[in-house]
Parts: structure tokens; sequence; C-alpha cells
């Protein structure tokens, strides 16, 4: 069985959204796709059966925070991170690179690579394209990143071009490394790995293209496009994804790193997105912001207090099938564990079920009037509410998703 | 059906353990039995079908605290506890008396009742034998308990008696009261409740028997031991049951209030006890105390990091059949909430399936040589350790089990 493959089940006539199947070495992946993310190998308060019944078919995990804790070569001595964690399906892990760059904790960057002080124990680390790829394979995920420069917002224009020109040279080795490693993990009767190309740009259209090109034409399997939710306007994202998809191979999936909100999600699908992460879903189901229909609300609300009905009428969740909001209100409000859990389940499944909407929607030629219905009822959390809560959340950021 | 019904179905011939079966409106108990708490309407971390799959038959939730937060009133108009909190299967709930004294927010105590202070919003709260009837029958569990006064340990023998003999005269009221709020419940067609005695005394020989002898022969059709295990060494709580079991009715449950541990369920059992509930087998569970055969182990010790068997070999709960001790001390050590359950799940598995074991022992007439058995098998935590825990848990006790 060949370790990947990508094929386009339909195609939106109107929009660049297409519905598609993946396969990698643990199952099928039917996108457009969103993915939670287990940070530490593990997401927050959901155990993996849980996940499979919320309708999660592909989970991601973060290479920065596992290669401090426990260590990728423990991982790998465990049998890899599919069996450290008890989940059998698909697994995605970034480079790492993100968090090098976004916590703050960066101390050299140079063309062989980034050296950066470990949040932990404060000793000094560095990773190369090389490096990343060795320890993307002792995790043992069945899609990996290389290591790339997400350039912050704003960026002058020349520290882009630089940091993007990095990026590809970067991308060139590790390609090379992967195959290196790949070979040797078949030899120990290890499944393979399928190593995505990363866009990145920042917000120059000229850089967007040039990357999409760029990167799009190396033997990578899939794009994921980076560099982008880190702070600027929404307008300017879907700015941006207007040079890329357009200048990237049609037949390979592609990942929008590290988005997003349900709207986002609707709205990525329509210009070209198939996969998606985010901690956000299970970040705000955390802090007690669940997902519905109309908008995201809050449970911890008093109005919730004496409703016997469930957060959401008809949803099929575990949450929603066998308690009453009322008693999540409780939860909420007592901060008692059993709320996390519970929270999380429900936005899980609520992403879940809205892409498995948005698929059928492009199977049925109907994507467009899915979109507009979808944002005609739901109530976006305002841009104002949406920087307050990032800077609360980037002081605990470290701790995880 | 009868609302509730206790048959012997074995006696061991040298000691006072005896095997048996207690029948509810939510199912059918077998003891000895382990209820685990869940102060606030949820076991902590863990769901109610967990709970059912580690073998836990009957759970205990803490009045004081639902009556404070979100309410017995708001729960019986939610449909009871049962309902609010997805638990279909046997509820005890307990007076709140213990809270109050023991959380030390008493500001009056009279023959009437006692006046305490909510740790929420510092309002003044009265409790009375009646109110306490009307909270319970409000909160709906299948098992209540009468307000009591908990004496303290050390406490002078005159406290102590003026302390009982009130407690007695409470346990009157209660019976009177819980006459009157039972026949509320049936006309609105809810479940028979079953209130048990809670026999006091303090650690006085004689007040331990007169107290076994008043409470026994009123119409309680169950009796909890109340006022042990607070704070005093545990030879001298063992010795007070010596006083309190030959004085019992023997066609009656007898319940140990607050207790304990795998060594004093064990050792509890031999000494006449069919039920114990306690908060400890889950709170040392979520700070990383584990239970095997050979006595609790520490989850986030460094010995555990990279052990790809389970916590303990050949344990059938949901832990360790799925996951290794080292992904267990990995999310002990990041604090992730999986850890909590996780850790929760396999102590109470452990409790549960040492029940049975103890049921099997009895009904094998084994029962002796089961208890040396254990007993030489089992390190139990020291009495400093012991008391140093008390002193931190103490601190946190009013946020819950």
């Amino acid at each position: 069985m060949p370790s990947f493959s990508f094929t386009i089940d339909a195609q939106c006539p109107k929009t660049w959204a297409r519905a598609g199947t993946i396969q990698t070495p643990h199952g099928a992946i039917r996108t457009p796709i969103f993915m939670p993310v287990g940070t530490q190998a593990t997401v927050k308060s959901v155990s993996p059966e849980e996940l499979c019944s919320a309708g999660a078919a592909i989970i991601l995990a973060n290479t920065y925070h596992l290669m401090l804790r426990p260590g990728s070569k423990l991982i790998d001595e465990l049998g890899g991170l599919h069996s450290f964690m008890h989940w059998n399906g698909p697994l995605l892990t970034d480079s790492g690179g993100f968090q090098v760059f976004s916590l703050g904790h960066l101390r050299k960057l140079s063309e062989e690579g980034v050296t950066f002080k470990s949040h932990l124990d404060g000793s000094m680390l560095t990773l190369t394209p090389e490096s990343v790829m060795q320890i993307e394979a002792e995790l043992g995920a069945d899609i990996i990143l290389p290591l790339d420069i997400c350039a912050p917002y704003p960026c002058p224009p020349a520290s882009a071009r630089e940091a993007l020109e990095r990026t590809h040279r970067w991308a060139e080795r590790a390609l090379v490394a992967k195959e290196r490693v790949s070979e040797a993990r078949l030899e120990h009767g290890r499944p393979g790995q399928t190593l995505f190309g990363i866009v990145q740009g920042a917000f120059e259209p000229e850089l967007r293209q040039q990357s999409a090109d760029f990167i799009g034409n190396l033997p990578f399997p899939g794009i994921s496009i980076g560099g982008l939710s880190v702070g600027e306007p929404k307008s300017l994202m879907w700015e941006m994804l207007g040079y890329v998809t357009p200048n990237l191979p049609r037949n390979k999936p592609r990942h929008l790193l590290g988005v997003g909100s349900p709207e986002d999600v609707v709205i990525g699908v329509g210009l070209g997105m198939d996969m998606f992460d985010c901690a956000l879903p299970t970040r705000v189901a955390r802090h007690g912001g669940l997902f519905t229909r109309f908008g995201r609300v809050n449970i911890k609300a008093a109005r919730f207090r004496s409703i016997s009905s469930p957060i959401e009428e008809g949803c099929d969740c575990y949450t929603c099938q066998n308690y009453s909001a009322a008693y999540v209100h409780h939860l909420a409000r007592t901060e008692e564990q059993l709320y996390y859990r519970l929270g999380s389940i429900h936005n899980i499944r609520y992403m879940s079920r809205l892409t498995t909407e948005l698929r059928a929607s492009i199977l049925a030629g109907t994507y467009p009037a899915f979109r507009d219905d979808f944002l005609a009822n739901y109530t976006p959390v305002s841009e104002k509410v949406r920087e307050e809560q990032r800077e609360k959340w980037r002081a605990v950021r470290l701790q995880g998703s």
C-alpha cells in the first residue's frame, strides 16, 4: 500500500472548493477536514475513543512540545506516537518551527538552523531541517512538516523575502533528509511518512505567488500554507490565499496551518483549502465558549442555569445527547474537570459535522449556497474580542494548546 | 417494589465480615462496596459511563456543596440528581453536617440546628434535621443521611456526650420529617428514599455502644458510622468499631463514613462494615498516587518514564488496558487533564475489584486468609505521610473532593 494518496472526489464549479480523499497508513481522511490539536500527545481532556466518536479523522501533535518532553527518542522506543497516545488513526506533526519563532525563545537563526532555549529547563537546543526530519521520524506521524520560518505580522518586505528564501532552501534540504530517514524507517518495518511542503511569504502577494509556485513544484505530496492567522485582519488572510491557491498544483491537498474558527473553515474551503488544524475550538471550549449554528455561546452565562435542554437542540455529540445545558453550566461554573471534556467534545463534534456538511455540499454542487447560509446565520466573535483573547492566551501558550 | 432491602448472602465464621445485597430503586448493590465520591454531582474527571465500566455500583454526592450550588430546588426542577448528572445507578447523599462542622464555617449550633456561612457568597444559612430531609428529597438520592454532629478529635468526654445526645434527638426528628417529605415525593411519582441512621460517640467506648444501641433500634433501614477517620490514629478507629458493630442489629447494612484506603476497606470489612465511601482514592490519583497490589505508587516518579507496560500488569481497568505507564507518567508530569481521568479510573477500578474480591472471599469462607495475604503484600502509606497530605488537602477542601 502506498503511504499516501490524494484523490479529488468533486470540485465546486464556482469556487476553489473541492472534496477529496486522502489515504494514509492509518486510514482514510475525507476532505475538507478539521484536525483537533493534541499538543502534548493528547487533545486536552478528550480520550482517543471520544475523538473517534466525535468524528475526528486525523489529529495534530506538536513536535516542539514532544521533543522537549518526553522526547522523540523515548516515543520511538515506545513504538511511536500512535502507540504512545493510543490513537490508531492518521496523525500529523508540525515541525516545531512555529513554536520556536512565536514563543520568543529563539536565540540564533542561521542558514544552518535555529537555536533556542527550552522553556522547560533552559537548555540550548538547535533545530535544523535535517534534525527535524529525524525527530519527526521518531515520532512517526503519517504526515510531517519541514522546518520553516514563520514571519511575524507585520513584517518588512525585505525580511519577508529573506525568510522565504531560506524557507525554500530548507524545504529542499528537508526533502533530501526525509528520504534518508524514510529508508531507515522502512528497514525497521515502520509505515511510511508523507512530508508536506510549507508555503510562506508573509503578506506580500508576489512572495506568496512565488512560494506557491516553488513549493508546489517540489516533490511534496501535500502543501501546508503557513504564516497566516498570526495576528493580521482576517480579510488580509483571505486575500493572501487568493495568491496562493491558483498557483498550487490541483492534485495536492492544501492544509491551512493554524486555522480556525467555524467561519474560517467555511470560507477557507471556498478558497481551496482541504485541511485545517487549530487549537481554537478546544481552547475556547475550555473557557466556556461553545459553538452553535448561530455562533459561539458562553455556557457560563446565567441564562443557561436552568436550561433542561442540551447546549444545542439536535446536536448529536455525546454531551448534547446526555446532559442538559444546566448541568454543563454547573460543571463549568464549578470548574469541574468533566466540564472541559464535555465542552471540548461538543466543539470537536461541531467542527467535524461542519466539515462533513461542507463536503456534502461540494458533492451536491451547492457549496456557495451552503457557505452563504452558514454565514448569514452564524455571528462570529468580533475582531476586538478575538484580539483580547489572543493576548490573554499568549501568556499561557507554552503550556500547550 | 419496595424502595430498599438488605439481605445477607454469607457471613464469615471467624470475623464480623459478611456479604450482602442491597436493593434500591436504581438497582442492586452487592456488598462489601466502595462508593466513589462525586462532591459536586460529578466524580471529578470521570464520566458516568466510565464509573460504570470501572465497576462503581453506587456513588455519593455532597448535599452541602449541591445545596449551595446549583441548589437543591433547581436540581429537583431538572428531575433530580440522577437525571441531572446522567447517573442512573444508586446514589447516596450525606447530610451536609460534616462539611458544616469540619470546614469551620459554623456560626451557631443550637437545639434547632446549625447556622453557617456559605463559602461561596458569605450568606448565612441554617440547616435543621427537617430542612435537610427536604433538601435531600429534592436531590432525590436513593439513600440519604440525617443531620448529625460530628465531634472533632480529640474531644472532651462531656462535649462528646452532649453532641451525641443532640445527634440522637435530631435522628428522631429526621425520621418524622422524612415520613412527611416521602409522602410528598410519592405523590409526585418519585421513587422512595431510604434514610440511614448515623452512629456517633467520638472516641468514648461507652458512647459508641450507647449510640449503636440507640440508633440501631430506631426504624432506620441502614446505619452509617460517623465521626471516625477525623484525624485519630487508625488503631483507635478500629477499636471504636469494636464497640459499635456488636451492638448494631445484624439485618441492617453498615456504612463506614469517609473511609478509606484499600487497607482500611480490607480491615473494615472484618469489623462488620458493608459500605465505604471516601474521596481518597480519586484524590490521591489526581496527585499521582495509584494503587497496586503492593501499595500506592507515585506515577510521577522518574522510574515510570520509559515503562512500556501498564501501571499494574494484569489490571483490567481502561487505563491499564490501553496505556503504558510511560504515557500516564507523561500526562501526569505535563499536568494534562487526561491524566486525572486515567488515574482516577485506575483507582476506582482498583477499589471496585478489591471489594469484589473481598465479597468472593466471604462467600468462599476465606476472608481472614484474604485479609492477611492482602496486608502482607500491601505496604500502606505511613501515618506521617498521611498527616502531611491531610494538612495539604485541608486548605483546598472546600473546592470539593
